[in-house]
């Protein structure tokens, strides 16, 4: 079962056209034949079951057989994820992040930040790649890197912040405050390397954010929050 | 705060000596002087504060100040991951499973592998580097690798399989399974890429191991595998 992106399709289409990348990656990769059944995505959750029709060297055309339409969780979740010195790192958190269905990506730079490079295009490929190899129709909204005070003091009071830390309450104790059926957004942010910084973390506490304990020993930043989404998702799964 | 790693120490020391890697990483890397304060682990529960006292050009001496010993989890986690196509997926789920403090490491071989190298010397090294990153006092026991049906068919009836699957049980549903003070062991397994086998999957049903639904999204294996550890160590954090 192989996924393709495709942002064009919608619910009135009967022919989606690839180029690019995407056709590249079907026709070259893959080598999907004509007649073969495949799926699409708008990454705004529709999936079309759909079959290979034309084929040129440029592009191809792709009949859609049927449509499914998926539902966003209500909660949408957010992660605020420190950009790190190692790339690849952060990479692959962007990666984790994206299979495990977060709705938007909103990269910060911390007082703490060593290395201020961040590739938006590059990042959103991975993002685009995950969806596909994981079947999401949910492709998260990328933004572009901010500082975390920035973010953190643009929050509505109705915004809930859970951020890993020592010193926090196990996430078990959370499931009330976090199934509550009003909550528009859950905000889950871990530290960068080297921790966050006191005014940092005093801007968390003035929001009420919550510290949740991930265990006893020193998570890498893309290990936390990987984490924590991941256990943060047991109370909507 | 930086974390060495020799195994010799022991609680009867008062000097210990650090050649080689560690004397690179200690000498060369991170240049600690003399007199600088450190701290050492041996793997096996202790974590020593110490200083630095002696500096040659093939080796060091640290003296201990003072030794915390840690005690081990009674109940034994062990992760049973599949060898990936793309080592560096396979070695982030290692570095993973290592900061969450898994206790031993099986490799295995499926019916389904792609492509069996597994490098024991390199990947003992990540799960070194990675106890000295978190803190770890306890180094994860790494196995050579094994068949996945024949590391099943080996357990005995008191041991817990636990196995993402799509048609699984939600987390939370097993608390009351998983927290029995008589539970010695705990496997947490996953598929490989393309999945486990029928008779692989046989063999799990066979052993009544437990099918976890790990969300709604097809994971990669290393993203399942560091989930379900993630998620099941929300009981014994």
């Amino acid at each position: 079962m192989e996924l393709f992106y495709s942002p064009e399709l919608n619910e009135n289409q009967s022919v989606v056209k690839l180029e690019e990348e995407e056709f590249h990656h079907l026709s070259k990769v893959l080598r999907v034949r004509l007649g073969d059944v495949i799926y699409l995505t708008n990454g705004n959750g529709l999936i079309a079951k759909a079959e290979l029709i034309n084929k040129s060297r440029q592009f191809c055309e792709i009949k859609i057989l049927n449509l499914q339409k998926f539902q966003r969780r209500k909660t949408k979740f957010i992660a605020l994820v420190p950009i790190l010195k190692q790339e690849e790192r952060f990479e692959f958190a962007l990666e984790k992040l994206t299979e495990f269905g977060i709705d938007e990506i909103q990269p910060f730079f911390s007082d703490r930040t060593i290395k201020k490079n961040f590739r938006f295009d590059r990042a959103k490929k991975i993002l685009i790649t995950a969806i596909k190899q994981s079947f999401n129709p949910f492709l998260p909204e990328l933004k572009s890197p901010i500082e975390f005070k920035k973010f953190i003091s643009e929050l509505s009071y109705n915004d809930i912040v859970i951020y890993g830390d020592i010193k926090g309450t196990k996430i078990l104790e959370l499931k009330s405050s976090l199934l509550k059926p009003e909550l528009e957004r859950i905000i889950l942010t871990v530290g960068p390397e080297g921790a966050f910084s006191e005014q940092e973390l005093n801007s968390l506490i003035n929001m009420n954010a919550i510290p949740v304990w991930l265990g006893e020993f020193r998570l890498r930043s893309e290990t936390a929050i990987i984490s924590l989404v991941s256990q943060v998702k047991i109370f909507f799964d």
